[in-house]
């Protein structure tokens, strides 16, 4: 394994078919899968790890945001990973960033008004990394759906050769969907967060039983949660545009972010073509507690 | 010489060093001598001949921007050029483009006002040939010298490993900077036109004697237009913001827009450091009447 710091030195070093793992650390085992599915079809693996600022549309967020870059480059080797490219924040903004990438209508829904230049921050900054590593392929969790969306389209509109591959959720064995900002979750919070993947997963055995309307669908989710979380949203949005959908009559997912406590927390279930109608996509499911409570045995 | 209609194909055909040429085709003199500063520098030389629909704020002048393939394609193969890039609508706009690209600041001032949306326009078409193409150089002409700074600043803010070179502008034999609108002009329409190059070039004069101020620089300019050009502007900017100057006290150009009839055309002068001071960057004459006006003697 090798530690990059510019995007020269990382183009360099990747050979072959280069999968690309883009994160912004302290990670789960959901980045860890990034890493295998990467690991299983590319040649050369680079993560690259960069908590960007142009993201975070509250200064106080981007401040707490965990960080452990030891811990990270050990989990990052044992899941596979070859390079991981630790730019600072000369080598990713060397100068004041003037220009913006931006994808409009994908980013102007469900998290787009919630979190203000959000999606222009990670267009921006993804499109640095791919222009500046080159990948052939870029791996992403499902769990940031309007994200995967925001940048599948990015990509395809400015024409990059990369393929964007989204890769299924990764629950904690209660269901739990991993995040960064779980550490930050008391147990209380905790428990009440559990209701979110428990309405989510109610509605996708509703959507398997033939259910398509979107009020009946997101009404399943609502019907789980309590008083004890505040809820942003629950949408059924269509996959490719992000945008809601008011029957389930193509691809979508089942979206919503809540707060627990002081804590906002996103989780969606895909819906995908199967062979019998629609099929969730329940994440995969860990057997033993998160790496992200440990410290950094993989 | 080799044509290609697709990124894919194109990326495959480049050997070595690429270096990329994007024109919108009509070529004059101006394009042949960015084909020949690549063909100098590059291994493999790649023109892209595309009509962007995204960067004209006017239907009409995209409707009546000159268009002749064929002889393009004599004239770039005569000039150096290995590959003629030339995508279709559905190649370059496959669908909606709903991502676009921005730089701040540099698309604020001179032109960027009075032509909404031009260089967001610029900008992103400019980033999908440099995203599906991954040239290492690229040049432009310093006639668009507002352009030539979005460009530069667009490649570097996104880590794009591609060299962005400014080369100087060509002028007919009395002056008139080549442009592919210049066919619209009437005879007095172009003796009018002429009126601007020689303010400039009686501007650079000016500068080279110790000059500068950029009212006494911008006067210079007006002094020698009469009222048979409607003038947009005459304005000294900085050389990476394209944002006027007061004084001339880093690299700059002296800008400026009018119209000669129905055209409008624009014409600049670099300066550029040298060693007593100053240099103007008159740009290069020909000594014959452009291929513009003749059907494809290169």
């Amino acid at each position: 394994m090798r530690t990059t710091k510019s995007f020269a030195e990382t183009r360099e070093v990747g050979n072959g078919v280069v999968g690309l793992v883009p994160t912004m650390g302290f990670l789960h085992e959901g980045h860890l899968s990034l890493i295998e599915a990467a690991r299983a079809e590319t040649d050369t693996v680079v993560m690259s790890l960069f908590v960007n600022p142009l993201q975070f549309d509250r200064d106080d967020d981007f401040a707490r945001y965990p960080r452990d870059l030891e811990r990270d480059v050990a989990l990052a080797t044992a899941a596979g990973a070859d390079v991981v490219f630790v730019p600072d924040l000369e080598e990713m903004y060397p100068d004041e960033q003037l220009t913006r990438v931006n994808v409009i209508g994908v980013s102007d829904e469900l998290e787009g008004p919630r979190r203000p230049g959000h999606f222009e921050g990670v267009a921006t900054v993804v499109a640095k990394l791919f222009a500046g590593i080159q990948p052939q392929r870029s791996y992403f969790g499902r769990k940031d759906a309007q994200q995967l969306a925001v940048i599948r389209r990015m990509a395809r509109d400015l024409s990059m050769p990369v393929d964007v591959i989204g890769v299924p959720i990764v629950r904690e064995s209660d269901g739990l969907a991993l995040s960064s900002r779980n550490i930050f979750l008391s147990d209380d919070e905790r428990e009440a967060a559990l209701q979110l993947s428990r309405g989510l997963l109610r509605a996708a055995d509703l959507v398997e039983a033939g259910e398509r309307d979107a009020k009946a669908i997101t009404n399943a989710v609502y019907f789980e949660i309590g008083d004890d979380l505040s809820v942003e949203y629950v949408s059924l949005a269509d996959q490719d545009r992000a945008s809601p959908v008011t029957a389930l009559d193509r691809p979508a997912f089942l979206a919503l972010a809540a707060w627990s406590g002081e804590t906002r927390l996103i989780d969606n279930v895909h819906f995908d073509r199967g062979e019998g109608g629609y099929v969730g996509d329940r994440g995969i499911r860990l057997a033993d507690r998160s790496v992200l409570y440990g410290t950094g045995e993989g």
